[in-house]
């Protein structure tokens, strides 16, 4: 059984507890390096990056190489894509050069269920599928879990484009599964139609745990939007909302930000932010999936 | 005496033979990592590739790091090849910052040598000379000495562009120094003139013991090939000639393909096929060439 | 107190020197790199270039991996600079995933002073600022003593378009720490009102103890210089001037190299020239630089 790590979705409530448990415990030996870089020694993993990412391509370095592992990086632009080579075909052949997992982001979101078929090497997706960026997921639970100790229970508000979020889509997974709310605020037409509460932004704002505002993604779908100024003020995470949040509601952000735009400098650095943190706990969620995919 | 490693037409046939056997014992332990992961301590190596590669690139990367060594990548784009640089004032530069070996791809085929002369540190043919693609060629006598033991005798078929494969250059050489046949089939004005036999595709082909189908390289001569339905018919490795090869005949090409014009799906996946073989076993190649670079 | 390194403006005489003599240690170690391999072990450091380079972006990562450490590159044209992160942003990303120091590149002389104030990770000028690029200073330093075994009371010309070069602003600021002398030359527009010196170049190069020239960066300021062939005869270390130098004067340059412009293939290649031995300096130079950021 090939260890592929697709989606939150086919994991159970206890595996996906596992992983945000062995995130915590990477990040509690933060200081001791010399305490887990043997974990991955030997092991060679694959970036597979056919889009353009910092985040999430760096901390999946970061966490292999924090672990005694190896990074080989793919640049589609200096690679044989440019010779017509097919995403299958690449995959198939960094699989066959040894590899030890293959972490692929890639635009086309059709693509990622069926070269899982055809793989006998991990798939990681790093933002590939169409419902789901389960890393991003993993790692988000682990803020919350640092948090506030326990998921369950929790209420977590997402506000922006849902529709398009696979950030959103992870969160609503693991809410599902492990038992907490979730509320989608933003515009109307970027709500899905799902079982999930539909909620007004402001008027749920001071009755949540955490807010996760989402970045409007320019790159996936020019045009759809209100103007900056006016998605801003609709739905942004101002200054001003900023500093009517309860003391315990802590900000979320997956990154890359647009400042001024779904989120402001002060909310950023507001004491209530954890959204540097985030970017830390990616690590540890990561390192964790590097883990459990080698089976070592 | 600078070890470089420019054409197998370099090497005696002992030297070859010894750079087979030695890649063939890296074969036998891979799964057996820690006893091969010292050799390159300390090594640090230039990948440096002017022109596109995935397989080559990341197998000599992969290849470094199995021994316990590393790679520096280059990227022409984010280099002083974008302010003017020569390629040999860049060679020499990594020289000069102490790498233990360059891995030069570079589509001026004039290029490699006169380099050789101008470098203190072993300079490795990547896909970069006139006439041979040698660490292409060590991988193709590897998956061949796997399948059959010994290499003299054995009658290999090329068909496709000839003329301009230096995968086929390499492989020619290694007929003469080695003492197998290798038959040369594909449209006329695309093989060369020279003393190895030229014969009829669908005649030869139940009596070879490997055929090696070459790529289209659409990105280096446009035009002057047959439309890709014509050439598929006369000289493709379809469904069908798959179907009818001797049971102990082997299919081979080096990848990248255009599945469908030079190679159809079905023969790729062939239980003859040692396409994706060959892409593991250039690793181990890779590998012996590092290791005698290195002079370890 | 994070250990930016930003200038050598920002450093006493005491602790260039201290640089440079470790540097120079560095460089007696390089045929028993089991010696000094493990200095760096668990770190790692983010190569963040937003502009083309080989020598430095090479150097540290070689630097890093020499000393056990390692590296995780970064590609504006791959990461979410395309989505229009600001390089703050991305700084402050790549301290949150905890790399040990950020090196950074970027054509945005104004940035990287006021982003140290906001990082507290250890932020490395490798081609950033107005006004220096200090591991480029080093190395010359280094050069210098290798070459002279003191630095007090040298003479060192410096030829070229002084008013842009960080490599002269490093230089210049070193002298006046350190006690040595700079002359400069080069068109009159070219040259910086400052107290240092301007010299007519024939009439000076017989009585310099070093001679540096500079690259015309095409790049940087296209159409403000002579013509070519002009400003080699006027400016360019022809082959005929350096033939005329004293016999303990030597070459140098940072590259890349205008062979022809600037400098000759003749003068390149000259017994006396150190061009080459920089581009090796650069790494011991670098070796200090990371080992004092990282603390160890």
């Amino acid at each position: 059984m090939i260890k592929h790590f697709l989606a939150l979705a086919n994991f159970s409530s206890t595996e996906i507890g596992e992983f945000v448990d062995r995130a915590y415990s990477f990040s509690l030996l933060k200081n001791s390096p010399d305490k887990i870089n043997h974990l991955l020694k030997n092991k060679i993993f694959s970036n597979a990056f056919f889009e353009a990412s910092t985040r999430t391509r760096s901390s999946f370095e970061i966490a292999a190489k924090r672990l005694g592992g190896d990074i080989v990086n793919f640049w589609p632009e200096s690679s044989s894509t440019k010779k017509g080579e097919t995403v299958h075909d690449t995959l198939k052949c960094l699989e066959n050069l040894g590899v030890d997992g293959i972490i692929l982001r890639h635009s086309d979101d059709s693509l990622i269920e069926q070269l899982a078929h055809k793989l006998n090497t991990p798939l990681i997706n790093a933002g590939a599928g169409k419902f789901e960026h389960p890393s991003q997921g993993l790692l988000d639970l682990l803020t919350l879990k640092k948090e506030f100790g326990e998921l369950k229970g929790l209420r977590v508000g997402i506000c922006g484009d849902i529709l398009h979020s696979r950030v959103a889509g992870s969160m609503m997974v693991a809410a599902k599964k492990l038992g907490f709310e979730v509320v989608l605020m933003g515009p109307e037409n970027l709500i899905p139609k799902n079982n999930f509460k539909h909620a007004d932004f402001d008027k749920t704002l001071p009755h949540l745990d955490a807010i996760m505002m989402l970045r409007i993604q320019h790159e996936r779908h020019e045009g759809i939007f209100l103007n900056q100024t006016d998605y801003r003020e609709a739905f942004g995470m101002t200054a001003k909302r900023a500093s009517k949040l309860a003391s315990h509601t802590i900000i979320m952000h997956p990154g890359p930000f647009n400042r001024g735009v779904e989120i402001d400098d002060e909310a950023i650095e507001h004491p209530n932010s954890r959204i540097w943190a985030q970017m830390e706990n990616g690590v540890y969620a990561r390192m964790s999936i590097l883990e459990w995919a080698a089976g070592v």
